[in-house]
């Protein structure tokens, strides 16, 4: 059965997602099937307020939600930087969660360590490494762009590997 | 003019709620007139799962804005305990802030102490002293409870101390 998975990078600024579809061989001899399907940010302008920032998250990400039609959604866990950045996040994080629950959406999370540890096969690979990773995994011939993107499909290929 | 500000106090488990109406007297020389109108809490099941307790907030909180019509929010500044806390009470403030967009309601902040010094006089006051001056100012005889409740039409009052 086909899977399809959403990884989120959440932010403010910039939230990256990621759709892969995976499919588990029957033979279990065989390799597993992991595609690549879209990847992309939304962003919200640091000119605007608080308020109408997390209004365009909220209803950019429905709109992604319906478009994309995933079937688990994996997000990376709140890594903490400067307090007032961690803040800003988690308020961004918790429309993003929001959002998940309205569409009924299961949803799996790791840190930072657990993503890095799940592409390169150790916690403390670097962010070039890690884009190494999904580039091949994913058998395409680049690294996605922006960074946010790269690491929501980084996220999306963990969750797949813990399966 | 009549002005209704609701104050609030978000938190994931309890959100406390208060709302004032105040009214400038017109000669100059008499005091303003300040009324309690209603105070309560929106709470949530520490047994649910944070994407449903984050759905209950977002709708209660529509609800209770459609039925109080404030003209203006005010609300507790972000106060740093443990940094997990924090995070719960940022996700639940992010969704505060998108429903308040929603209803394109505008808003002010007030850190804690910034509270106590307008209710007291002093930014050090402790919790009784501030809920004393709670129930003074709104001249009812009693302390609002629950305490997230009283903290709320506290910054209610801010506001309107500030104006």
């Amino acid at each position: 059965m086909e899977k399809r998975i959403l990884g989120l990078d959440p932010g403010l600024a910039i939230l990256g997602f990621g759709l892969i579809t995976c499919q588990q061989s029957p033979n279990k001899a065989q390799d597993s099937i992991v595609n690549m399907q879209d990847f992309g940010v939304i962003s919200t302008s640091a000119d605007a307020e608080m308020g109408e920032r997390l209004c365009t998250l909220f209803d950019d990400l429905h709109t992604l939600i319906q478009e994309l039609q995933p079937d688990l959604v994996a997000i990376e866990k709140l890594f903490f930087y400067r307090m007032s950045s961690t803040i800003l996040v988690a308020q961004a994080r918790g429309v993003v969660m929001l959002t998940l629950a309205q569409h009924h959406l299961p949803y799996v999370e790791f840190t930072p360590a657990q993503i890095k540890q799940a592409l390169t096969g150790y916690g403390n690979a670097d962010k070039s490494e890690v884009q190494e990773a999904v580039a091949r995994e994913l058998n395409i011939g680049y690294i996605p762009k922006p960074d946010d993107a790269a690491d929501a499909l980084a996220v999306a290929l963990t969750a797949w590997f813990q399966m």
